[in-house]
């Protein structure tokens, strides 16, 4: 039985290249003790990744990929072997070795949390692929930026890049769901309706129509408070102008540089700081693990009753993954871009 | 009677100059019901003033001076006249109208903070210039970043830039005080020394001699975290690098780029703080004016105590403030730098 692998065939320059990637196949070897395999049914196509593909990564962050190296992400599966006392054939994990066929994960209960351990998922009802979505990483990474690092309180007016992003437009509705003015960007028209429509937000303009503050002075006539960060850039710039004395930042991403080979310089009014009394706070969901109970719970209940809604865009098969991954980097869906592997279960 | 006042003479292109001022006398109008007439007797000089040169100022801030337009700054001066009932003839107070022989200020007690009310000084014994330093807004912006912003405690280690300087030294001395490990920076080598043998501070470094990263590598090798930032520019990009996880930054200026007429670029490696998770907060310590009394206390009692000194460069007279200011900005002299006017009381 051989395991297809999506691996790095080339250092990609600029925007990513479906070419920049082989499918290579490999044996599986025997399970030592305490491992389960564990077959993957669900990929998550995640922004990240695009960091990883520089030669270098910035200080902190995960080591650059090498060419050869099999990729890594997200992944839910099932587990189809087992030498672990704590995982049983047929018990679905959420892990970090997608990308994938089949995926050998070191079962020991104890290395929780670690690279590469597995996560047991209980469904509850839910369609599996949410618990990569809304109900597991994209969902902890918009609960902890709403709940810990901008503490979104009713009096709010918050402003949502990539709103109709994955973790935007949980962060966008999540926000609402506590009461804020939620302001929505994103980067078309049509994406633009569906912040209005789909997710009720009180405003939203497409970032490429007009300059980003003058889409502000209209959303926001007396400025913002808060400002949710995937984006850099030219966004945060526009944030910082727009916050209100004592305003917030999260950065949870900054997807306007991860194309870029070189540094990219930061904004040129980072000083407004000082000026407004303002507090920027980058943060990784990993490190928030801690809060998934809490997080399934609230969202899931949101889910469940209809008062949030997740769009999802899914690619078929693991030779699928390349051009998920292009799509989901030029932003050509609205939502989580999966790669559903074998049958969807 | 008539009152010399500090005024802008042109627009300074980058380095500050004498000659951007120049010394104009006017006559001083009498006094409306509830103002006061204070009889400056000491001038603080201070990094932010060079802010207000600029021909725009960052949104948020004070505005621009006009050509022509008297300075303003922190002051301490004696009531000569008062039609008001909260002064009498001969108090001491603090206001905001620096830069000239003498003040008419609003009385009135209720607009206590706003700009050009007047605050009691009852020195308790301190030197009356203390309430511009240690006692007053200096101490005040490095107690609200020791203990507000940054939180510091004793398993901290925190860099302070600007460790020789009015703020920097204050910021540094408290940290220890608190039980954290302190490096401290500054411009030369003479500061270098007064940083270790004068303030007992556990490393320090010349920023000029070496690049940042190496000095901070070899002061904290398992590096810092914590940076207290008053320069921005290079010293916020090596701070970024040098920060552990969940590293906090407080910035109360960006004395870097206040020559610059042109917005200076961020840093580039700003994506650090998603990658190890961390704050960065702007202050301005006239939003923290209600912490005043506990920093007097704290502060006064570790200066009663000798536990930390603070350091003063004085210059005589109206006529050297200019100087006063193109020394402190070029970074010439330790501690904080004034000017006394008349007789030193």
């Amino acid at each position: 039985m051989g395991n297809r692998q999506l691996c790095l065939a080339r250092r990609p320059e600029g925007a990513l290249h479906v070419d920049d990637f082989d499918v290579v196949e490999t044996p599986v070897r025997r399970l030592a003790d305490g491992e389960v395999l564990v077959r993957n049914t669900w990929l998550s196509i995640d922004p990240s990744l695009r960091i990883r593909l520089h030669a270098r990564t910035p200080d902190g962050y995960l080591p650059p990929l090498a060419i050869g190296e099999p990729l890594a992400g997200l992944a839910l599966g099932e587990v189809v072997d087992s030498r672990s006392p704590d995982f049983a054939v047929g018990e679905l994990v959420s892990h970090t070795l997608g990308y994938r066929d089949l995926a050998i994960l070191d079962g020991d209960a104890g290395t929780f949390g670690g690279y590469g351990a597995p996560t047991r998922i209980v469904p509850h009802g839910f369609p599996a692929q949410w618990f990569l979505g809304p109900l597991g990483s994209s969902g902890l990474t918009a609960y902890v930026g709403v709940t810990e690092i901008l503490r979104v309180a009713p009096d709010d007016t918050v402003w949502v890049s990539a709103a109709a992003g994955a973790v935007g437009s949980l962060v966008a509705q999540l926000a609402r769901q506590r009461g804020a003015t939620v302001i929505g960007s994103a980067g078309r028209p049509s994406k633009v309706d569906h912040l209005l429509v789909a997710f009720g937000l009180d405003a939203a303009f497409d970032h490429r129509a007009r300059p980003l503050t003058e889409s502000l002075e209209e959303c926001a006539p007396e400025g913002i408070t808060m400002y949710f960060d995937s984006v850099g850039g030219g966004h945060l710039t526009a944030a910082l102008d727009a916050l209100r004395s004592g305003g917030r930042i999260a950065v949870c991403g900054a997807i306007s540089g991860y194309d870029a080979g070189a540094p990219v310089p930061g904004p040129h009014n980072l000083f407004q700081l000082v000026s407004k009394s303002i507090r920027m706070e980058g943060y990784r969901a990993g490190s928030f693990n801690h809060l998934s109970p809490a997080m399934q719970e609230e969202v899931g209940d949101h889910l469940a009753a209809g008062r949030i809604r997740f769009d999802e865009r899914v690619f078929d098969g693991l030779e699928s993954a390349p051009a998920a991954m292009v799509a989901m980097l030029h932003g050509d869906h609205i939502g989580k871009t999966l790669v559903a592997l074998g049958e969807r279960n």
